[in-house]
């Protein structure tokens, strides 16, 4: 069994609580919150606590909070000999004063009330020792298949990797559902075309996967396009349509 | 029986031949192809002619052709009092000239051999009188179970959307793996990501769906990851991150 003990009652927190919780190889032995209010953590099987000072012994302790506030946090855990990792896609593993540190980072969208498998979530892991590696992946292999060794500086790249495909795609589909609106066209159409969108690079490269107008370079289309749209949405669809000419004319 | 002609065996003539040749509902009378060396369709189990003249009777013809060859081929059809649809997202259902005329556009990226249920493919089908766009409809309604009334005011709209929701998102994959790539990172480790911020927006809108540093304000993540990126992908970095700023701006 692993000794686990839970920083912080967030997203990230209560997710991974619940999940070390269910798990028969893991041992959660507390979960600390900043505030008492917050203590109602898994209907109370779990102890909670909201000064540092009261914590247990652990084999790993794990800060699951906002990315600003993990440097101070971690300068005033007692726990200076135990590994210590946080859960920060953006945060160098380095910032945490402990000669045993690390990282573990689940690469997903967490949300605390939604129901949530770490099965086929990947976890990005890093530590300062092989011994400390080691730990971790056995810890994240009792919740995920998917175990990943990356380091802060690919870390750091994948979280931007991440804010395209998370973030600015998303905000492309609110776009689209804002021309849907103006036109009085029912979003609903569109949602089978971004999960085929999204299941097509399971399989294909997006490179290899890519259509539509800017490709083909059909500018009679691309000009048809522009005229329908608002100028900020012009400037997105004139910058991605000649960065995608731009990718597959270097490629051929 | 609905009795169909197919003119045009591209990938949408043969996905939509195929979906007809299953339903009892439709009879595929013949298929229509440009050249004989693509006359294999089905196993030679529906006839396929290569001179417009030889076309039989049906109820409806449905021209599955390259957008931009749509004119001029209908000019050369024949069957001037029947019913005679395209199946383009972008070309105007007033390029026919025909008296019954319409528009049977499936709104999913298709290829010719992937095989493909059109069950969940949206349909937006129009047409120049009330009963030609019941008979569409019933069509529709053989092969999908989603059919929409969409006018070519809408159409061209709709097919900006679905440039926004399918190709641009698929590019922003296309960064991401790139980044990926040039660190030696699998990109697989982002696939659950990309395809749970496609299911998320099944349930929620995706304007409140949105997460991230650019809607957060985070000034700081924000310097930090311009600093990784190339200058091209800067650009659609810095443009995106804006987008989203303004349209949560204009929202709070």
């Amino acid at each position: 069994m692993i000794k686990v003990a839970i920083l912080g009652c967030g997203n990230v927190g209560t997710q991974l609580g619940k999940a070390f919780f269910k798990s028969k190889k893991v041992d959660l032995v507390q979960v600390y919150c900043r505030s008492s209010t917050a203590s109602f953590f898994l209907n109370n099987k779990i102890e909670v606590v909201t000064n540092l000072n009261k914590l247990k012994e652990a084999d790993v302790y794990i800060i699951a909070i906002l990315d600003d506030a993990i440097t101070d946090f971690a300068k005033k855990l007692p726990q200076k000999k135990a590994l210590v990792v946080h859960t920060s896609g953006a945060v160098a593993m380095n910032v945490l004063p402990f000669k045993r540190r690390g990282v573990f980072y689940p690469l997903q969208t967490i949300s605390k009330n939604k129901k949530l498998s770490f099965k086929k979530v990947p976890f990005c892991i890093e530590a300062n020792s092989k011994k400390d590696l080691k730990i971790l992946k056995k810890l994240a292999k009792t919740i995920s298949k998917k175990v990943y060794k990356i380091d802060s500086e690919q870390r750091k790249n994948l979280h931007v990797a991440a804010v395209f495909v998370n973030n600015f795609v998303n905000h492309l589909y609110a776009i689209a559902e804002a021309i849907c609106i103006e036109k009085d066209i029912p979003f609903s159409i569109l949602k089978p075309l971004i999960l085929e969108t999204a299941n097509k690079i399971r399989k294909i490269s997006p490179v290899n996967a890519q259509t539509g107008p800017a490709i083909r370079n059909d500018q009679k289309t691309i000009e048809e396009h522009l005229k329908l749209l608002q100028p900020k949405q012009q400037e997105i669809y004139k910058l991605l349509t000649n960065s995608i000419k731009n990718t597959h004319q270097n490629n051929s």
